[in-house]
């Protein structure tokens, strides 16, 4: 897989006036060589004003650091806990009660749920075809039955049964990767996400039938900080009055946007997730089963996820909602937020204290910041957080790296795994029986200390997808056959197999 | 295979006060998606005076582009023309009349043994180890007897029977990659380049039995640019008389440097060479053979390829010496060059007109260009090219992007074997029957035109060698025993084989 390394990353615009952060390659130790050229050289421009919300701390954590890291990175020892049941706390753990007497300490159970979620969010970003040259460009490398297996989560328990599709807007054009020619499968449509349920075996550890909606974020572009339009939209249908809710109108525009013209929106991304929720929990229902809907998704897919549920939940009689996002932005108003808890939508949001995302009003993801120092107090105002908060750190962790200013990293989706991973309390320290892989922190960044010797940015492609052809020449590979994206397969919902 | 991308690149120094030469990413044609993670992002800072060296010709050529392309981009044809027997010209193709007659137009076979040689030039790039987390940083990726295979050099014609090893210097640290960490086969040495011999069928294809010894420029290093001492250090073990032979010293310093504390490097690149080349001349000449020696290697490794010449035709007496660089640098003075002249050592340099290194004085690769703006007109007068020159022109290939500045491109080996391909006269266009794989040119930059749809820098390993052991842990992919570097058996000479 072709992966862009800062595929996590809020590209803030390279025109640099005002660097107040700088060059993460500036600040590396000098023992280090300075090339290192798979790390993405950005410059930063943030104004002031928005240097005081990073509150960072550069205090770097001294464990007996070396014997610690010995001791426990241990390459052969199984990767994940044992799949425990957990039946009897289902409810609490789906935020029934808004998480309470679990998040502090982190409930192992809960630790093993969110990662669990936070993986399927990361299948968004591993199964994403970025390779420009590629005739998919933009699709899923693999089709929705192979997709665990070939990201290697053969036994999540759970089986993808759609593909979501979002089409690029003429007002947004930054969100959607364009293929550099022209696109055989699609110009207008990115793969955005997938709709999963859990199996027979997953559904009894787990104690409930488990529909999971995971929304892929935005995949690398500067186009992020350039200048939109600054708007807030109503999310309902309705007479725009004071108190409405409102949600910022780059990603209700993703979540809503679809046209006749093409050839996998037709339908928009938030009817392409309802229509498929519906006929699953008419299914499982029909079945005398209890449903349950769990929305997840990194960066901007948490935003998606949150007007998924609130869809969801509006429109879904008697289906418990809850949402788990990882770096999530601020997605709307007061009254959006109020309107949630009035559905009864339970949110988690995971949070990693030096991440400037989450930090955000979700509409500086799409202008220039410049534009709006004047009023970003007011923005800060406006776009409040809902739900419930688990706050990580980066400098808990003895495995990365504490001195370095890596907007990039701190942000990764594979950074907040591994603090969950390693997280006991607000008190206690990393948790030394972590057993999540630590290399994975480098997939598509350099978090980790050099010490690990874990290259930075390792998640790559052979020759980016170049092979040799019987004439000796180099050419890009094609797909399989059955990883060729198509309307027909994969907007057609899978048959739901009796045998789950 | 990890490679550096700009491992051809003598890269300037990044702490920029004057940029002329803008970064290659703002001259982009704006239908290109801004990031491109695997372009080095360089800044390059080169005084006003040595713009004026630079005579880049911006105008690009407009073939009827695009038919040429979809006409010649075949790729169902092999990649490489028949092999002739061209032993009638043999020692005019060495360069025995200084290749009259065989420059303007470029006669076939000359072009055929130029793409030969520098094939084995680019074979010191792709068989290095460049991957710093790697045990065997520095050394060849795989032994001698296995890496003309692995490269997809099978049909070569040629068997290697030595390494040649050379050693940092504490003056020169920066021509040697180190690892970060304890290095298990050497702290001091790298691999430098190979000495290799003509089967029995290629010897009798060209005429004669054929020593090559192929030279590695050096690799990813902004040091080059950085302050370094300039001296012109007398070749000759004599007193340090006016009009005597000088060179740049710090190619002297890579080529003679030994220590007795290294395992790789008690005897030096130099003593290494010329011991097995007289090795194989004896071996041959026992035989009643005609033997010649052939000297090649692309940048600094051209450096290098002419201090061996320099030294082979001093001590071993009728040996007929070539030596065919491409983008070499000026290595030494008039006397130097005199001197080969008098040693009857054939030069051919060939350079593309829009590439930086020939034009320099070797010494500026290795100083700041800074301190020497003011006495850059005597270090021109000082430093003077030998041999007979073979003159590339970038815009002469419709395969090739023809307006943006790319000094990476212009330098790298592959555009070069690219153009010879290409070349049929000072006069005559791109040849339209040239088959060289033209994605090859992209391996390390990305010179090609987005149309033929080859990504840039393409040359990587999968995942940067990380693999998943049986524990699911993902680990550094480690070396198979058989290329495991080792004194022993990568200095002792290989048996010549008698059925070779």
């Amino acid at each position: 897989m072709a992966l862009v390394t800062t595929n996590h990353l809020p590209l803030l615009s390279t025109s640099t006036t005002k660097t107040i952060l700088q060059p993460r390659s500036r600040i590396r130790a000098t023992t280090e060589t300075p090339i290192q050229p798979q790390r993405p050289n950005f410059m930063i421009n943030i104004p002031n004003i928005i240097s005081n919300l990073l509150h960072i701390g550069m205090v770097g954590n001294s464990f007996p650091g070396n014997l610690f890291i010995q001791d426990s990175y241990n390459r052969t020892t199984p990767a994940a806990s044992p799949k425990e049941n957990i039946s009897s706390l289902q409810d609490e753990l789906h935020g029934k009660s808004n998480w309470s007497n679990l998040l502090n300490p982190l409930h192992p159970w809960l630790r093993h749920e969110l990662i669990k979620y936070g993986e399927f969010a990361q299948a968004t970003y591993d199964g994403f075809d970025y390779n420009q040259f590629s005739n998919y460009h933009g699709s899923a490398l693999y089709n929705k039955n192979r997709l665990f297996d070939k990201l290697g989560l053969t036994s999540s328990g759970y089986n993808i049964t759609k593909y979501i599709y979002a089409m690029s807007n003429i007002e947004l054009p930054r969100w959607i990767e364009h293929s550099l020619h022209a696109n055989t499968w699609s110009k207008d449509s990115n793969w955005m996400g997938f709709v999963a349920v859990s199996d027979d075996t997953e559904s009894r550890r787990i104690g409930c039938r488990d529909i999971v909606v995971a929304w892929r974020g935005t995949v690398t572009t500067t186009e992020w900080f350039e200048n939109a339009h600054l708007k807030l939209e109503s999310i309902n249908d309705v007479d725009k009055e004071e108190g409405d809710a409102k949600v910022e109108h780059g990603f209700l525009s993703v979540y809503k946007s679809k046209s006749e013209t093409t050839r996998y929106n037709k339908s928009s991304a938030s009817e392409q997730v309802i229509t498929e929720i519906k006929r699953l929990v008419a299914h499982y229902r029909s079945k005398g089963e209890q449903v349950r809907l769990t929305i997840t998704g990194h960066s901007l897919g948490g935003a998606l996820a949150l007007l998924n549920a609130h869809e969801a939940a509006s429109t879904i009689a008697d289906l418990p909602v809850s949402v788990i996002t990882f770096a999530g932005p601020r997605v709307g108003n007061d009254a959006f937020g109020d309107e949630l808890s009035n559905l009864n939508v339970k949110v988690l949001r995971v949070v990693v204290k030096q991440d400037v995302v989450p930090k955000l009003p979700g509409v500086l993801l799409n202008e220039g910041l410049e534009k709006l120092e004047g009023i970003i107090g007011e923005l800060q105002w406006v776009y409040k957080h809902v739900g419930m908060e688990l706050r990580l750190d980066v400098n808990s962790s003895p495995y990365l790296k504490h001195h370095e200013l890596d907007l990039a990293g701190f942000h990764g989706l594979e950074t907040y795994l591994h603090l969950v991973d390693g997280y006991v309390s607000e008190e206690d320290e990393f948790r030394r029986n972590a057993k999540r892989d630590v290399a994975l922190v480098n997939k598509y960044g350099g978090m980790l200390l050099e010490e690990l010797r874990v290259p930075e940015s390792w998640y790559q492609l052979e020759n980016k997808g170049m092979v040799r052809n019987a004439y000796g020449q180099w050419v890009m590979r094609d797909r399989e056959p059955e990883d060729i994206p198509s309307p027909c397969r994969d907007c057609r919902p899978s048959a739901i197999h009796e045998s789950l």
